[in-house]
């Protein structure tokens, strides 16, 4: 039997278990002697032991939706960072640490001034664009060790495009 | 006596000793099934001893060109990492690392796909939108240690707009 996954809108409170929301949000400093506002310290990026931040470039086609999760994994040594460079929203389909468990995932839709930092060890589906071919800043970790754990689900969770989209 | 310092476009090859430009170039790996393209490796994040990576957004307003130089800073113990998120070019002006040399400024014009990388120590003015406020992605240091020199320039040195801007 199908379920069908109904995104919400992201929002730094609901992606607390998750990650972080990297958006303009709270009260800015104002630097370069006024030229800029600084929304400081959104997200920190987890390199364990070892690894080093590196940036990539993410050019994701979106599926067609409602879609089929089939796969689902994470990275148990760093977070891993999105940022949305083309101003389009995106979805992001996350579960809890630990025992993976299809009952729990959630998904989101992230607007397309928010990015997300997924955390250590936090199930995810890969990127999911939505509205046309998108590009991400992604920065994660590089580094020794094994940073991929994948599980294959049976693809009965269908995610639904979001409501208005 | 004053000196107009043109902006030339931003290439890898040309910003090569100052950091990295971060863009789509090169041969993409085909990740998440096909549904990605990956653009690998772009930029290490120099954290240098006992730092991390952290995400901050930026605001910041354009001047008004032609626009006279007074300061510049560099980051001696990390690099940072500029992404623009709003679709706008923006200008980049540095200076090799070591002993500052304002005969050696040079200014690059980025297009609203590029990002740069910044090296450790490498002299560069702050932020320098065009075209309207921009929002950029920042990526670098936190940590223990001093992490900005910065020295002012007497406003001889003017920033002319980029060709056909």
């Amino acid at each position: 039997m199908s379920r069908v996954l109904q995104p919400k809108p992201l929002t730094a409170e609901a992606f607390a278990p998750f990650g972080n929301v990297v958006e303009a949000r709270g009260m800015p400093q104002a630097i370069n002697y006024g030229a800029t506002k600084k929304f400081a310290d959104l997200a920190t990026i987890d390199t364990g032991t070892g690894g080093k931040a590196v940036a990539h470039l993410y050019r994701s086609k979106p599926p067609v939706y409602p879609f089929a999760l089939r796969v689902m994994e994470n990275h148990p040594l760093g977070s891993q960072l999105f940022m949305p460079l083309c101003s389009l929203p995106f979805l992001v389909v996350v579960a809890p640490r630990g025992k993976f468990d299809p009952h729990a995932i959630e998904a989101f839709t992230a607007a397309s001034n928010q990015g997300v930092n997924i955390g250590a060890g936090v199930w995810h589906h890969y990127s999911l664009a939505l509205g046309g071919v998108s590009d991400f800043l992604v920065i994660d970790r590089d580094g020794p060790g094994d940073n991929l754990e994948e599980i294959v689900l049976d693809g009965s969770i269908l995610l639904a495009a979001p409501d208005g989209l």
